[in-house]
């Protein structure tokens, strides 16, 4: 296998190794499986965990394409934000993260060499997050059918009994928390892609966020729901919320946590942060009562550091989202119209 | 909802539609949940299923994208071989399948009439195998980025007790079967791309197979292991049989099922239709005084009504695969080196 390994580092993909022989075997276990699943296993993962027979226990299954551009970026890469992605899913529904699935489309002519840090971030992240990479596949397409590489995750996890986290259950009075910073994600992936000639050295905060609902739920276990903020931001997530539990939601601008560099570069592009997209940053809704223990537990961990309270939800027009800015002055914060930012994410 | 369908006809799908706000949320109402998932739900799948909380039942997990070019051809398109496809993987392996995702890439400029084909085949399918598409996510990349559109699906299912089909079973003694003819699915995308000038009319073979696998292992309970032969064809499955379970398989080319169309191109293209790719034929390995039993079984039903004994597995080098030729001589049948048609599937 070591000698295989070597052997490929120059190499580049080629539509053989897509062809379901040899060519293909070697890529396989080269890249992929020498990380993700050390033994030889049949196609199909088999699984059993002690948590998903408890009587009323729930499967949670989500899945999520991944086409991210560029493939590298400062704070990630196309694999460690779909392990991120994907646990980020379950974690927000109340579910513990436990298997992932990891499906590549590469372009003919990608390097090797990507492929296999790819591989090594997703490794490390699920490592991370606790859940296990358990089963796969790899398409190879000619040159320009694809953009180098575009992963798709699936998670399956475990939604403990009693738990029901849901943005039907959102209640006026509760309030809107968020564990860090917004729009890092986004404005990253603009400064790395070079065309703005911004100089910034803005990290995504790509990050896995299973273990801080774990946390969450424990502290505050009236947690009504949760989102992870990706494309659309934080206000896709307000509005989407606001509308199914039919309530409004009042957000506060001099609450929003923004790093300087990401509020600068929004102001030079004339960007709104609140719709820019984050891969490590999620909204909870708990009731006003247990906000402080949120919150506390919240920060006590390296990814809620920053946590805070950004809104409230109100008595007022469903689906309604206001933000009342620095001002003093109140304007509604709408839907995405259109598109931001594409392949973001 | 139905003034929306309508107003999508003539369109093609835009960036805006990636990009988390309006556009998405009205592309993935008016073409995919309205399929799939008729209620609005949470991002996540929350699912149980009684015989996943039995004592000694596993859960299976599989994935795979789906590349194949064109998109639609003779007896199905990509919608349709992503559910068998995964369908498939998990009936091989002894599972019962019972909830799929689904992610799709779609390339700028895509007609949303054709998505809106692909996936109502998808949903077609899902019902004929009984098995539902539960979770789904859509992106968007830049015309030239990708090729129209690829879809990736995720299934999981459920082994019952007890139950523990693998390669690693099979022994010598044992006999192996299809289900039908071989190669009619790498026939029919070669037709279809048109640049062989072939006029044959053949349909791909792609079909679930669920029911069937439930049909086998309860008609032979012992049957040791099964493959479906997709990429790489028959000829793969046997070496990767013999190879994990360390045993030889002689076959007889006078028993392979081909279609005198299928034979006809192979001859005049130079393809040996032992590596053609198959969507919906399986080769399963059975102990030989279940053989009766097992084809009885298949040929019960639609798709194994040209069940037949290929070969059997015999004592000898681990790895080898042979097959006896028309003219009484042996070939060694290797396996696939280098690819014989990009994007089957």
């Amino acid at each position: 296998m070591n000698m295989m390994t070597g052997k490929m580092r120059d190499e580049r993909v080629t539509l053989a190794h897509g062809g379901g022989g040899k060519a293909m075997r070697d890529l396989i276990e080269g890249v992929f499986t020498s990380a993700f699943v050390p033994d030889a296993m049949e196609d199909q993962a088999r699984l059993m965990d002690a948590a998903l027979q408890e009587p009323g226990a729930r499967l949670a299954f989500t899945t999520d394409s991944f086409v991210v551009d560029p493939v590298e970026f400062p704070g990630g890469d196309i694999g460690k934000i779909a392990v991120c992605g994907t646990v980020n899913d379950l974690a927000v529904g109340g579910a513990r993260p436990l298997w992932l699935s990891a499906a590549f489309i590469i372009e003919e002519g990608t390097e090797v060499a990507l492929l296999k840090r790819i591989v090594m971030s997703m490794k490390q992240e699920a490592d991370k997050a606790g859940v296990r990479i358990v089963t796969g596949d790899t398409k190879v397409v000619g040159r320009g059918m694809a953009d180098k590489v575009f992963v798709t995750t699936s998670g399956v996890g475990v939604i403990a009994p009693g738990c029901d986290l849901s943005a039907g259950r959102v209640r006026v009075g509760d309030v809107a928390i968020v564990n860090g910073v917004l729009g890092d994600h986004g404005a990253a992936i603009l400064a790395a892609r070079g065309d703005m000639a911004l100089s910034a050295e803005i990290q995504s905060d790509c990050q896995g966020l299973g273990h801080l609902m774990q946390a969450v739920m424990h502290a505050a276990p009236g947690v009504r729901a949760a989102r992870d903020a990706t494309r659309g931001g934080v206000a896709s997530v307000l509005n989407e919320v606001a509308e199914t539990a039919g309530v409004s939601i009042e957000i506060e601008e001099t609450a929003l946590p923004l790093r300087s560099e990401v509020k600068g570069m929004c102001e030079i592009l004339g960007l709104d942060p609140l719709y820019l997209a984050n891969e490590g940053t999620l909204v909870v809704f708990v009731p006003e009562d247990e906000a402080d223990a949120a919150l506390a537990a919240m920060r006590a961990m390296p990814e809620g550091r920053e946590a805070t309270v950004i809104g409230r939800v109100v008595d007022g027009m469903a689906g309604r989202v206001t933000m009342r800015t620095l001002f003093g002055g109140a304007r509604i914060v709408d839907m995405l119209v259109g598109e931001q930012l594409p392949r973001i994410c």
